[in-house]
């Protein structure tokens, strides 16, 4: 093993899926695991399925705990990873799996977040045009948020070409371990069983002004979202829906040469054959992501969707395959494309 | 109890809900009750929860059993419905709770069903522009598909008052009783749990044509739909999450005083205090419709949220809520607008 | 309506499938409904599936709001009950759902529950011999938990006639709902969505001594109860699968002439046909109890099987079939033995 | 990769459990993949999670497409082994993932099966005593079944120290996938999720005979067995609890020692802390098994529960594990005791 790397936030359910995916990655070795209320620990307490690191105790999230290694992965609330990362020095890789480093506007970031811009780091979708090369060699890495990756892998191709007009509308369902471990009536399983919901309706979701960001970078013009999110009975996934009106002249064959040519060479994009349709059971566990397309002749619109595991491809496969870039490591090394299903 | 009800195809879902629903409806005594393979069988052995009929035995679906009843309600698959009407006699008021009698347009249904157009019924969604009067006294109801119940109650009014453009994107999640209980693999529960997952993609879901017809009828002008459905791991529910680019001097406010004015009268249709959003859980075994509206203004939507029970709304109730007004029943009797939650 | 009745404890499940039940009771008008930390807030936003009382405040749990009721139940945390009963006066039927005044025997309650015994109220389980005849009239009822009433209903046939060694062992799968509405860590949908996981092993739940004092009282000798709770990915329902050591003589045929003499009146125990088991989706919501036993000659053992909905027979519906008993209403008033399935 | 592997019944869930791990197995190649009713088919269309094998066709179950491989795994329907198993020669190691060489005793067979017994192979669950020794070298191997595994491992440790009576409780939860992919009305999702039921009670489950023989092996007596399965409401996942009457002198401590020196070297088998309990959920996708043990003085009863992935463990894991014992590669090659949850 290469790397030694810690991860702030050990106990939640980023931290452990990152973990999850670590025990298996041939060039990292496990360092620190911190959290903070859940400090002195034993971490088959708080994620039973990690058998191998079961005896292995949670420390507090301080400097001098995270010291000494050269990966730090930030699995952290949204606006503490900058005083984290401040701390760590130019030569530490620190992968930041919150949100606090992925807009570009600082206008952006305060409407949604509330709080003062820390910055822009590159940004950990390397399928998106551009993002390898501002990934490689980097020290710092911003991970898109779960719906960002599935929304904007659904849709950028068709940007990227041309064929569809500025004004996309994304409905997702996502699994529940979106929403984090913290206990909220809402969640409760008696609550979420049994039940779709919708929550941040009208624009208001934080991940909006990030597919915004992503989608006009592809199209050369600034993309309008209305995006809805909406809670799903399941424990992992998402599955996201995208359409957006056909500009003059798409034709059923164009809208499925850009994605065949957009995903021709993408370890972790399948563009299913026509006919199949993605789903999140399939990617279960994976990091890879089910994309499939369609053209509606009668309501003149594109229609993508795509099926991703939030925990895996949605944050910490995205961290880890992004990890694999910046430091120069094969890009798929302890990433899988094999769901766990049924 | 002034009427007696026959019920064709009460193995199925669509046929158990329904006696569920009119076991407990002060004005209807239960007649014959037919199947086609299982007839012989006890009603205990396919339809273990109605306890009450647990010793009724299927009968075949012919005119000799169906005749001698004031109401046949019909569960049968599309397509054999006309056949039985006719030999019902025009006394008899005959409610499909099939597609056959649904649509306006001959092509629309040769194109999607694949057969002859057996006619058009006055249409059981009484809470669209007009539907109430032709329902009153009539001998003929063509209950709605699930979909399009959900779908039409969360956009009409929007296009009643001329507040949206003619360019409806509807994305919705059913649960997999929608399927029917005809056993296929992609149903079976290894399946459908933790799953999401898309169908019928791209404008050929059968159930298109009748949301065009009826979004079209409010807008006054014709309404192109996306409709993309997807299957959701629950037994029940339909979340139908709905969008239209809104007209040139919409306003939130204008949105939802179209909505409080569409529903006030409603004694089905809920909708929500600003804020409160839908769940499917809400409704599970209620004839309510919860609906929810928001003004997207950056991305200049409308977002019209719905929330149905698809075999109580969606198929079940909405037929009894039609037979009432058919009849001159009060319209609430039989159905509740308490859900069985959590 | 001739007798009005207040709720404390609204919030919670318990207190919210009360409310369901008493919605549709012919002799209930609601009355005060309260909450503690909950006390000013909507029924609407606790209980979106009550939508006739959405706009029902609630009232804090004090003897001022709880005055001037003919009944008043009690859906609070164990413990409380006592000091709320007290100041209810004599005349007024007190229902308490909790478990302060099951158990008979003050050192197990004191071992189970860690504080001083209330005293022993009517047992709500109408079905065990004896118990009509001390609920009628009572103003004091102690309704039973919901897994007691599962598992007394499954064995106390076997040991009211003799055929059953008293060496219970019951392993008994609950849906989350039983669990109540505060939200903790091992709750959320994340962690019991795809899991069965086993807690209180070994003799420590609190609901053990309840069954040990059932079955004992219906076999005329101390029964010792192996008891193991299992939380079950489902919102509602307990399936208790019981069996115990058969005497010696025992046969099939004597096995299930007992059940079906115990059963043979009862409106809502409902002995299933010979072949056919026990779910607990056909009980969903409503008041039935489904049993069946087999005798297994091989292992020389009786197993019983129940189906119940955890707050409907388990809590609410047991609560509301015992007023009925006490207040001379029939008793299947406001009560249903249909399931809202699939 | 030193052994090139077919697969009979690849296209089922057991199949394509195994083709999860073999991909990757340090030591295999993955070679024929053969169905019967699906030959000609796309694995991509069958095993949409399977990625590296998308694109691989499945070919007939015949002895020419199974010749040349160094292992033949074998999950095909009950009876259809041993026809196969003979054409393939000494030489070839066979795995049979079905039951027909898991009993000893023909009469077994011939009550639970009724056919003629097609003989015994050295059985796959190698924590047994004696187990690992049949396998090594062995070129025929019996996967026990999925029930079997999870219910012999929580309970013969307390058989082999003799501390428990001949008469045991097993009472286990399975997911759906243990009843395949062949799809029947009662494991469609709207019939499973929100229900718990049980089926084969009495005695009549197939697997109590293989319960039987491996813990009176263990106990040195015979042992009865009344064992319950129930369907539970997940994909997949075995709980199994288990309970016997402990022998005079037993004690906690006594118990306790049993386990920990049954499974102190087990690099599957994971006995927990004291005061944590098995979940499904830990184990999903894994080849570990948790365990734990409790003493109920009250009752007099050894309690033993553990959590298996009936897929992993109970089925493939397993297959993988013995191949690898038989093989002579590192036992644990291939496979993981890392749950992906949550």
């Amino acid at each position: 093993m290469t790397v030694r790397a810690a991860v702030a936030g050990a106990s939640g359910y980023a931290g452990g899926e990152l973990l999850r995916l670590l025990l298996v990655h041939a060039e990292v070795e496990i360092g620190a695991l911190t959290g903070n209320s859940n400090a002195g620990q034993r971490l088959g307490a708080l994620q039973p399925h990690l058998l191998p690191l079961a005896d292995r105790v949670l420390e507090p999230t301080t400097p001098e705990v995270l010291a000494g290694h050269d990966v730090v992965f930030l699995a952290l609330p949204h606006g503490q990873s900058a005083a984290v990362a401040e701390q760590l020095g130019p030569d530490v890789l620190v992968v930041d799996m919150g949100a606090d480093f992925r807009l570009k506007n600082a206008a952006d970031w305060e409407k949604f977040y509330g709080s003062a811009h820390a910055g822009t780091w590159p940004y950990g979708l390397p399928e998106l045009p551009g993002a390898r090369a501002a990934l490689e060699g980097s020290k710092r890495i911003a991970v898109p948020g779960c719906y960002p990756t599935a929304a904007s892998l659904a849709l950028f191709p068709a940007y990227a070409v041309g064929l569809a007009e500025p004004d996309a509308v994304i409905v997702a369902a996502s699994g529940t371990s979106g929403a984090g471990k913290a206990p909220k009536p809402h969640l409760l399983g008696s609550e979420v069983m049994g039940s779709m919901s919708p929550y941040g309706v009208g624009g208001v979701h934080r991940h909006t002004p990030e597919m915004i960001q992503n989608l006009s970078a592809a199209a050369g013009e600034t993309v309008t979202v209305s995006f809805t999110p909406t809670l799903a009975p399941m424990p992992r996934g998402i599955l996201a829906t995208c359409t957006a009106k056909a500009k003059p002249g798409t034709t059923a064959e164009s809208v499925r040469a850009a994605y065949e040519k957009a995903y021709a060479d993408e370890p972790f994009v399948h563009l299913l054959p026509e006919g199949q349709w993605p789903a999140t059971a399939s990617v279960y566990g994976s990091n890879a992501v089910q994309v499939q397309v369609a053209y509606d002749e009668a309501a003149g619109r594109v229609i993508a969707i795509s099926a991703i595991d939030n925990l895996a491809k949605g944050t910490a496969g995205g961290a880890v395959q992004s990890m694999n870039i910046a430091l120069g490591f094969a890009e798929e090394t302890g990433l899988s494309t094999i769901g766990v299903a049924p």
